[in-house]
């Protein structure tokens, strides 16, 4: 059970030519140090692949927790929210952290201490800043929508100026970031091995998307969009 | 967007009895309110059906958020970690923060600000208190195992002393908890649904288990146990 992730991610600091990361004072990997990746490129890679990110905030003197959607535009996380949203308003100049955990898989070992998960996860902390440049925070809007729903913007309706207005922007510098990927099998005692007799291996888990619902509201005569058919996993299997 | 989670959960406490939750002072459901949930028997739901959660925890003054695997028992939820890993370390004795997040599907609406998710997400504050006691020790390991992998601990191997010496359990109390829940299709503009020519709906998102991948290293006459075969989504899609 030490192996169901354990420690502290790795944290790096990168500059902005995407060269490998280089420790900081804040650079404390203690455990588990073959699971901590230095390459940018896969930092990109567990953010991009996420639909939602837990978000740490300080409230009250002590941390709150919170899932969120976001969206990725180089070096820059950005966050949203309504401006009545008092988490949200709180994390604005403050130290913030955001988690982006995929569970790839189910390790089962020989013994109760050796069972772990596959998972690829990218912990981040930073500065929360407010996005306050109208440019800016249109980009933002349209990279959080085209982070979870690629290809959506150009055909839905824009927000308009008054919705804008009810929408906190938060941007978050991708400097101090951790990645740790853990895949392959269980990695069992020898002694255990020897006695044998338990079965050990690794439950693969997958996420698929469905066949697309219409909304029952919706007009004759509107097909589903190829951006969202394209998304869907072939040969979706029936759940629940 | 600001239905994209937007805001705060509700948080609630319960007492022993499992009766309908009631508001604290630190109850602030101040925006979606129809989503909160006060049954405590949906806190359960959103905790048992997961399979890791996010951890909050203040780490140098500012929040640090970390993936890690957990169990439930009754009104208590635990979490473990080797002696040796500082972010758990740190934990003991403070207020922390755990959610829980399920993604159900992407909500595809008319206009950018009304895309959202459906999901299930469970947020819970308290103070982690670092479990002494033994019996309370092993109990709480075979609970998070079995939280991962149901069936499986009476057939391996249980921890050994030295094992358990160098875990470290701790204990959340399920007291002040919220639950939200997000269903059903796009709730657009009726300006927007009459404007029309946008396709709107959802895209169902579930996860589902592939087949399981003996380890290199078993001997042979050993099969897949009844606990694993039997988690199988059936029919499983080939991803990736």
């Amino acid at each position: 059970m030490v192996h169901f992730f354990g420690e502290a991610h790795l944290m790096t600091t990168h500059d902005a030519s995407r060269t490998p990361l280089s420790p900081t004072p804040r650079t404390t990997l203690t455990r588990s140090k073959e699971r901590g990746r230095t390459d940018r490129a896969e930092l990109d890679a567990v953010l991009d692949a996420g639909l939602v990110c837990h978000l740490g905030v300080l409230l009250g003197g002590s941390p709150v927790v919170l899932p969120t959607v976001y969206g990725r535009a180089g070096d820059t996380l950005y966050l949203h929210g309504s401006t009545g949203a008092g988490n949200m308003r709180a994390a604005i100049g403050t130290d913030i952290s955001v988690a982006v955990t995929h569970v790839d898989g189910l390790v089962y070992a020989r013994s109760a201490m050796h069972f772990s998960m596959n998972f690829r996860s990218a912990v981040i902390r930073g500065r929360a800043k407010l996005v306050t440049d109208e440019a800016e925070r249109d980009n933002a809007l349209r990279v959080i929508v085209e982070h979870a729903a690629p290809g959506s913007w150009d055909r839905v309706r824009p927000p308009s100026r008054k919705e804008m207005a009810a929408t906190m922007v938060l941007a978050l510098d991708l400097t101090e970031a951790s990645v740790k990927v853990r895949a392959g099998g269980p990695k069992d005692d020898a002694d255990d091995i020897a006695t044998g007799g338990v079965w050990a291996g690794v439950l693969p888990l997958h996420q698929v998307w469905g066949e697309p619902i219409t909304s029952a509201d919706l007009e004759p005569g509107v097909d589903v969009p190829a951006d969202v058919t394209a998304r869907v996993t072939p040969s979706p299997v029936t759940v629940g």
